[in-house]
């Protein structure tokens, strides 16, 4: 099969040169296009939109056999709000992080053009448009869709703005519906791994009743930004099935009941009005490109516009990663795990499990690490003496490449150290973001390679970690796909193969999440009968990259040991660390 | 009375501009001269020889008042031989450190006749000598003083030489004197906290008999380094209570039984004939200066020579520390911790107790922690990224004084971090080099000056385990008097003083070695009954600079349940490590 072979040569490519892959798979694809040309759907484009946390990128994609062929980034004016409201100029609290919905269509007004144009195709051969996007990233609406934010007199009220996925200052809220739940027996709760996390749809309503009721009145729709960014595309309100299971708590066709919400607060009864609405399957057709929205991005009015998407997700058929047991790791700053599971399984500290939460009529598995690029991040921003800073400088490289290649020099277990990547808490299996980092074994001889590479496989352990969960809970994992920036990190990979003893498999983009809005966008234009056949003919994964050495095991025992000690409650330390740490603070 | 006046002078200057200590206390004993002179030892000078790692350093003291008028330093030509051996150019096995014995000569033949010309007086008014040393560092010699290292055809044979303090490769033996004392069940085992280290007499005695049995058998004296350049000073061997009690297992007026060394080695018994010797009590007259001596030094011959001691316990009455209670910490790249104690008693992972081994006729205990300045220093070197490296410099001071500064600012507590000491494993209470550092709490937010902060508490925290040892073995401690380099830092005098819940009094001199063997000097010329009165003369310490503010209790319980769970057994990863890393280095 051609494009599976042109898949291969650029994701080789991947292992030497990461930058390079986009442009090798679309040389190869360019060339293998006459071959495509036959398959029926030759000349026609769907566009991709990923909105992240600072910008959103439009990505223009052959439908025939995915080839990238223009892309553009447009950033957000406003970024993220999380100190002070332009509109007043007044502070915000702390863990607060907000957005303005303006800069979202300015993406689809300046973005997506700039791709078509780049891309060099006729703007009338673009069939269809499909977006993922952050999540839980949710705003109160009246009922036509217009974001609170945009009424005159709401404007300088900060909880009619939409709130970012990392708006943290619904803990409260969330920790009372963990509670509740458990009190009350509630079914779903363990289909969350048992905890509700402050990021999601009822913690973020719920704050909103409590801290500012005018406005959660008024807010007749509660509604997570990619089924909004899609309402502005196509003018009808939908809900994605993705985001209703994994942010809002849709489970066995329903939300929680009346009698929870009133327990919670009895004005929160009658909540999920402001959510009701049919879920729709991930790759179904929302509506037809509306005359604005045409005007704004420069597409076909009338054409296939897809319901939404969470950029996790959504990459799953971009890197050919649907079969029950493909587990998809999106490795950048934090790690997202998902995978379809042939059947419904609780696992410990999984984020969710959702019937058609990836693909239609198959549960689809979630989890995560909170803090993965991060890490090596604060490390190379901390910790990292100017001797190495200089000389990746004088060498023309990043620091993250020359610790990495002194990091490969020593064989396994030669640092001495083991490290518990919780700098960020930890989010799978644990689901405790009080936890912290350790590094053990540290020695006067101690030095910043092997610091580094302690660090580098404490995430692997992670990971491995989250792995044992499923296959212990009857969902087992048989192989590794990797998407996101980490994956150009050949030491990286070959560790996460030899920690965790599976295979692992590179996507061949480097725009996984838009590559994948643009396959749904296809399968809504009904150029392909569902989503797993279109990614098989547009999705890429060179399999088997990396083959597992399993040299880790005993240090991987060190850290499953240590992991128990600090994270089940056997020493409680982080947390008393924390409440040490806030009362110090709080005294000044 | 006016010496201690102006010792406190000299103190208040310490705390805030440490390099000024010696100069202004100096200047204000200059000022009380006159006073002194009626006392009646006006216009006599005695010298203290200080023989550290890598130089030896000669100070002249007045004998009225300590008054320090002079010092100068000689360093030794061949440093520290632990690669190869100068005379063959064959290189050494891992472990080894040697000196040589030629390098101590010079010190007398430079650095005395340079700081006594630097003093000004005339060396006629010198009326006596005394030396410390490292310890313990130990030499084969023939019965006439002759070490075995410079008969002609023995120079090229390694175990002829000194083997330094740091000769770590008797381990093998020292582990046999231990496990084989608690077989015998040897009551001298408790006086060393159940462990006899590598690198005391017989460990380094018996890998000599072990590796070089032609060696051992020429030499007729084992002896320590102080004793044997007191030896070359004033023509007669002698054998200081100090050494003989804390690195030869003398005990009761005796050394180990023959029983005892045949069962280790039947070669190994008459091993205590190369020892055998009166044991002279510290500050006693060993001899007079010889000729040969006097012309080294330009001294007068006939003047007294005071017998040996060892760096950290000849410092307890230069810091005038030497009442039950008053613990002497001297703190550098590692810190000793030396007192007296009213009775014998058995403190659980102290390094040693010996009657009259600092002060005779009262029990002297030691205990002490394997890494202190050095992991300050390791951070420095190898954890500080160049924004903090670069601050320094611009402003003219060192990394440390910036860090401490930055450190400085947060409350106790405010960085959510404990940090067991470990980087060179644990002298006391644990006696196990084997254990390495831990950090625990670190977050993406965490920064260099909280994590230094961090480092500089955790050594507070094993010395409060150190005296918490101490108390509960009915040895109470009351104050602790501090010298060394790392008194300069008041940040970290002020964490001592709070997490040990005790006050911090400190020395009032930057040479305390030197100064303590002039006040030893001084007795064994006569010029005062005995070391403690001496001591209240020339000594110098401003008393309780430091008050505690016990604010730490929530940090040091963190830190002895962690200190506990992994240097008790509880987990024994740090060891795992280690054989972890030894089979990959092995492998390799």
């Amino acid at each position: 099969m051609t494009p599976d072979v042109s898949a291969n040569n650029a994701a080789s490519a991947a292992k030497s040169a990461g930058s390079a892959v986009a442009k090798a798979g679309n040389a190869a694809r360019a060339a293998a296009g006459s071959a495509a040309a036959k398959a029926g759907n030759a000349g026609r484009y769907v566009v991709g939109v990923d909105f992240g946390t600072l910008s959103g990128r439009a990505l223009v994609v052959r439908v025939s056999d995915g080839a990238e062929l223009g892309t553009a980034v447009h950033g957000f004016r406003h970024g993220v709000i999380d100190t002070a409201l332009p509109a007043t100029g007044r502070p915000l609290p702390p863990d607060w992080a907000l957005q303005d919905p303006e800069d979202y269509r300015e993406v689809l007004r300046h973005a997506v053009p700039e791709a078509v144009a780049q891309a060099g195709v006729d703007p009338q051969q673009v069939v269809g448009i499909g977006v993922d996007f952050t999540a839980c990233t949710a705003l109160a609406a009246t009922a036509d869709g217009t974001p609170l934010c945009e009424i005159g007199e709401l404007r300088q009220r900060p909880h009619a703005y939409p709130k970012l996925w990392k708006h943290h200052a619904a803990q409260p809220q969330a920790d009372r519906i963990t509670d509740l739940a458990h009190a009350r027996g509630e079914r779903w709760i363990a289909r969350y791994g048992g905890r509700i996390s402050s990021e999601w749809q009822f913690a973020k309503a719920l704050q909103l009743l409590e801290e500012d009721p005018e406005i959660y009145q008024r807010a007749q729709r509660w509604i997570e930004g990619t089924d909004w960014i899609t309402w502005q595309l196509c003018g009808a309100e939908t809900r994605n099935a993705c985001t209703a299971g994994y942010k809002g708590i849709w489970q066995d066709g329903r939300y929680p009941s009346e009698e929870f919400l009133a327990e919670l607060n009895p004005g929160f009864t009658g909540f999920t009005a402001k959510l009701e609405h049919p879920i729709s399957a991930l790759g179904s057709r929302a509506g037809g490109l509306t005359a604005q929205a045409s005007s704004w991005t420069g597409l076909s009015p009338g054409i296939a516009v897809c319901v939404g998407n969470v950029d996790a997700h959504v990459t799953a058929p971009a890197a050919q990663a649907i079969a029950p047991g493909q587990m998809l790791l999106v490795m950048g700053t934090s790690t997202c795990h998902v995978m379809n599971g042939a059947k419904l399984a609780e696992v410990p500290g999984m984020c969710g499990v959702v019937d058609g939460g990836i693909i239609a009529g198959i549960w689809g598995y979630e989890a995560g690490q909170s803090g993965v690029g991060d890490i090596f991040a604060w490390y190379a921003a901390h910790g990292l003496p100017a001797s190495y800073t200089e000389r990746a400088t004088a060498r023309g490289i990043s620091v993250h490449d020359l610790m990495t290649e002194l990091a490969a020099e020593a064989p396994v277990g030669g640092h001495g150290l083991v490290a518990l990547d919780w700098w960020s808490g930890n989010r799978s299996v644990l689901v405790d973001h009080h936890l912290s980092g350790v590094i053990i074994g540290l020695t006067l001889g101690s030095r910043p390679p092997e610091i580094y590479r302690a660090l580098l496989e404490s995430t692997a352990f992670g990971t491995r970690t989250i792995i044992d969960a499923f296959d212990r809970s009857g969902v087992p994992v048989t192989e590794l796909v990797i998407a996101g920036g980490l994956l150009r990190n050949a030491l990286l990979m070959q560790i996460y193969a030899d920690v965790t003893g599976r295979p692992l498999s590179l996507i061949g983009s480097e725009q996984g999440p838009a590559l994948g809005a643009a396959i749904h966008a296809a399968v809504a234009a009904g150029e392909y009968p569902d989503v797993t056949t279109a990614a098989q003919a547009m999705g890429r994964c060179e399999r088997a990259v990396y083959q597992p050495d399993p040299a880790y095991e005993a240090l991987y025992t060190e850290y499953t040991k240590l992991h128990d000690y600090f994270g089940r409650g056997q020493n409680a330390v982080m947390h008393r660390l924390r409440e040490i740490r806030a009362k110090a603070l709080d005294a000044r």
